[in-house]
């Protein structure tokens, strides 16, 4: 059977890299035969930062290495990326990266991955370009880089991969059908089920089908919807709401911010803007770099005579107008924040102003968006967001998509995968309801290997794994004292002390310096607190005993007594920093 | 007619306190009559720290004194109450506080207030209780309570005020109907309309309509969910969900968590309890005081016998047992949260475990939610909240509600109130479209004082206003330094440097001290950076002018070249914080 599978998946292919499947007899129907291994270093347990290793035999592929944002309790932290100590390990057996999509989730930590790992990456024409972008920023990095349309098949090792078109919020998104000794995988990386997708193309549902008629073996999928019951809304359907705004607001100039990533967002709005005589003006540094690229690669159609520079605007009257924009998230520094701000010298915000927001918070960002929805209203312009129209969608598959994925690949074994533990545990139930066995599904932690043979799904073994924390060029593990020590200043301050001691006599040479940052607001609550925490120094000195010499003790009983006193006195504990200096 | 509404509001009366309404003729129809003017100290442009002053004449009253929690750019900060300045400069002239029920935005800067301005406090029976049980932790403040029931009617100087019941998610909610010289107004609090109450009484709407017949001047209301569209779930409506949860669950254990101070919520739960013959156990602190507090009051029934300690919850089959709890936020310490962190020594949590998270998450809890639902999942049990099923409902009124209040008091001037700019300016639009005039509408922002007369509703100046940040018993302004410190300390870390300098030659008497919290991560990319930086203060201070004695000139040099190095080093730029020492 697994003969077959190849050779069809072969049929497919209009282009082929690299040797042919190794497949020596070891590997066929013994009962000793390795199994096929997946091993989870990101994005199950958690949103963001996916990232797989796929092995069998001696032969590894890696699919994604994306980051993710930090939270709260991580201040000054730039990204978080996947812990690779295994892919490492391992190296001399990876054959390749597979790239699902370009979003920063799936493709952030490439950069940091390729400093240590040199393979190839095999993505869609325009995943590739976007990670061309990425890589400008890291710019000793040497990247090959292969771009592979969908139907086409690539073979690295044992594993023969198809890349499968699917529909996401980005265009050149794909899963892929991977032929592997033990049966077919399908992995489906993030989609969506869009029936009027904005390409007419769309997810190749025909071909989930017949990849189904011959048998697969695993399925993992992305499960950041499972919770959702129904159906998302078609991407087509945002263009029919925005369309009916535009014919409703012919006087108005309207600005539409959106991610610039989602082409077939941007596609829309540029068809809709030519439509209704509206010159088009980018605004913001990605808007322009996407556009640009998508354009170029043939993915983005537009007539660039109806395309004009931000700074023309005001030649032409408000309903003649159309400006595409980024700063969906708030974001400080961005074109529409500024704009909201009034401190975007090209564009001035005023009552003939329609702003609509194409796009949906991404959860931490709501105050901020809040915040530039609330200075738009203030300077008078009409605002419109997903909350009171269908100007969004999910790029998410909701249940009923999932199902449809259920239905036609009717996998043997299941792992969910891409979302938080409860949206793991949502879908495992759904693929239950759908027909598989429950011995049959997987819900995988972080670090989990599973392995899988034609008859059997189990975790076997725990590899390595983490969270790296990207802070400038210091990187660092989850719970590391610079990040602890963070949180303690920045709730509570910071307190240096500084003492001068004769080395003779052990007596302080001068009275104590108390520098504080971050904790004394000056009410005059507090007025005697700095005087009253010198007395508490200059008498704790003279309690030590100086014989002995321990600076470390004596620091450690400032440290507990300012401490303390703090603690009481103004219900603050700030961190305490003594530093002894000894004099003769 | 104003006359006739005050013989009418008079007869409602069942209790009146103090003295009778001034009337000289200096406020009746002649042209130059003193008018109403609200003052917004809070709650508009934001949700939270509501309270305004309302005043004509000679005579003040304060309706609310809420507080608001601090977001993530103020940390260590408590929370936050709104200035009251403004009061403080009328403090002879205010007759007393209004409050419309005992949400922590509603009553939570009370103490504070209370410190500074003894004023009685007119709230209803429950909502007393609670602003009791908050004033036991401020023990020298002394306040004059007074329990109102709704329907009656108080007099304070000039304004007759009427408690109107309305429903919300909290018990004793009320809202005003504030007879004054100029004529009526309605100030609705928060509230929703709600056909199916739990207490049967429900929002007062024939008394709304009968205050319609003499004219409503002036309307104040909610505008939380303003731009929601439809109507908010009925209270019951989620009973009945959480009953068919109950019937399907015969077997299992069940935790629910919710608001202690929903007693709407509480009652059905515990009928719901009682009903299906399971014992109730109170958990965490605040459900075991809300539900004495309110159950000694009547507030709350239920059959005592029925409530069993929760140490004892193991003596009874998982089936016969219910508790609530509270930790609806993910709060760290909350009992709900660590029962999911298995560190709740009175309950463990299994696979026969039903928890019901019978609330929504205030924004910005998200990922705590999440945390401990991915947990209790973890450990097997089964997890419905508002994204799975009806469990919740929202204590504000969408729009449809709000139509109905505009219908039943169609007021002449209106203010829309209680809600961030947007959803203030979606309330706007909504009473434009049941008829008030746009002329009639007058979005606030935070400080403006509005003055109604019969004809006219203008801003006509702007009082004090502003947030103050709560930390600890230090008080501080918005855009402190302490705060601006804390964020730099945060995100970047410090860097002491201790020099010790001769005074009579100026130079260095020993190597410089460095020391850093939050930002060295010694990694290899690292190792010298402490090393090259002392090296740099070393040359900051041979370069410097020494006889000028100008240490802030060489602290301040020193703090330019080390920022600038270690942002070119390692891409950080700590508070670097000079201590100069001079020795002989």
């Amino acid at each position: 059977m697994d003969k077959k599978i190849t050779k069809d998946v072969e049929k497919t292919t209009s282009k082929t890299t690299s040797k042919p499947v190794r497949r020596t007899p070891r590997f066929s129907g013994q009962k000793t035969a390795p199994a096929l291994k997946i091993s989870f270093l990101g994005g199950v347990g958690e949103i963001g930062k996916n990232m797989m290793a796929l092995e069998y035999g001696n032969d590894m592929i890696i699919i994604d290495a994306g980051l993710t944002f930090p939270s709260e309790d991580m201040p000054g932290i730039d990204m978080i990326i996947p812990d690779s100590n295994y892919l490492l390990q391992n190296k001399d057996r990876i054959k390749g990266l597979l790239v699902t999509h370009g979003h920063e989730d799936h493709i952030g930590a490439i950069p940091y991955l390729l400093q240590n790992i040199n393979v190839p990456i095999y993505a869609t024409r325009l995943s590739c370009a976007l990670i061309e972008n990425k890589l400008k920023e890291h710019k000793k990095i040497k990247a090959k880089l292969v771009s592979i349309k969908p139907k086409q098949t690539i073979k690295l090792g044992v594993f023969s991969i198809e890349f499968v078109k699917v529909t996401h919020s980005i265009g050149g998104a794909v899963g892929f059908a991977i032929t592997t000794p033990a049966g077919v995988y399908f992995h489906t990386g993030d989609f969506k089920v869009d029936y009027t997708p904005i390409d007419g193309e769309g997810m190749d549902l025909a071909r989930l089908s017949e990849i189904n008629k011959k048998g697969v073996l695993l399925l993992t999928a992305d499960s950041t919807n499972a919770e959702r019951p129904g159906f998302s809304i078609s991407e087509a359907k945002v263009g029919k709401t925005i369309d009916a705004i535009f014919s409703q607001h012919k006087q108005k100039r309207i600005i539409v911010a959106t991610f610039a990533s989602n082409i077939y967002r941007v596609q829309q709005l540029l068809n809709i803007a030519e439509k209704y005589g509206r010159k088009i003006a980018f605004s913001g540094r990605s808007m322009i770099n996407v556009c640009e690229t998508a354009s170029k690669l043939g993915d983005l159609k537009f007539n660039k005579e109806n395309v004009i520079d931000i700074t023309r605007v005001d030649k032409y009257p408000d309903g003649e107008i159309c400006i595409l924009s980024t700063g969906t998230q708030g974001e400080a520094r961005s074109a529409l924040t500024r704009m909201a701000e009034g401190d975007f010298n090209k564009i001035e915000i005023g009552e003939n102003d329609l702003i609509i927001l194409s796009s949906s918070a991404i959860p931490g960002n709501e105050k901020a968006i809040n915040n530039v929805i609330n200075l738009l209203y203030k300077k008078g312009a009409e605002v419109i967001y997903e909350s009171l129209a269908e100007v969004h969608t999910s790029g998410h598959a909701y249940q009923e998509e999932l199902k449809t994925l259920h239905a036609l690949l009717k996998p043997k074994f299941f792992i969910p995968c891409h979302g938080e533990y409860r949206h793991l545990k949502a879908h495992a139930n759904l693929a239950e309801s759908m027909g598989v066995p429950k011995q049959n599904i997987v819900v995988p932690d972080l670090g989990d290997q599973i392995t899988i043979t034609k008859n059997t799904i189990k975790k076997t073994g725990v590899v390595p794994f983490g969270s790296l924390l990207i802070d400038g060029i210091g990187v660092s593990e989850m719970g590391s004292t610079v990040l602890r020590d963070r949180m303690q200043l920045s709730e509570e301050g910071v307190c240096v002390v500084v003492i001068s001691i004769s080395s003779a006599t052990g007596a302080l040479t001068s009275k104590p310096d108390i520098i504080t940052r971050g904790f004394i607001y000056n009410n005059s609550n507090e007025v005697n607190t700095i005087e009253d925490a010198k007395n508490i120094v200059i008498n704790t000195i003279s309690q030590s005993d100086f014989k002995s010499q321990d600076w470390s003790l004596i620091k450690s009983n400032i440290r507990k007594n300012l401490t303390g006193f703090f603690a009481r006195e103004i219900k603050c504990r700030p961190m305490v920093i003594p530093v002894i200096l000894e004099t003769k």
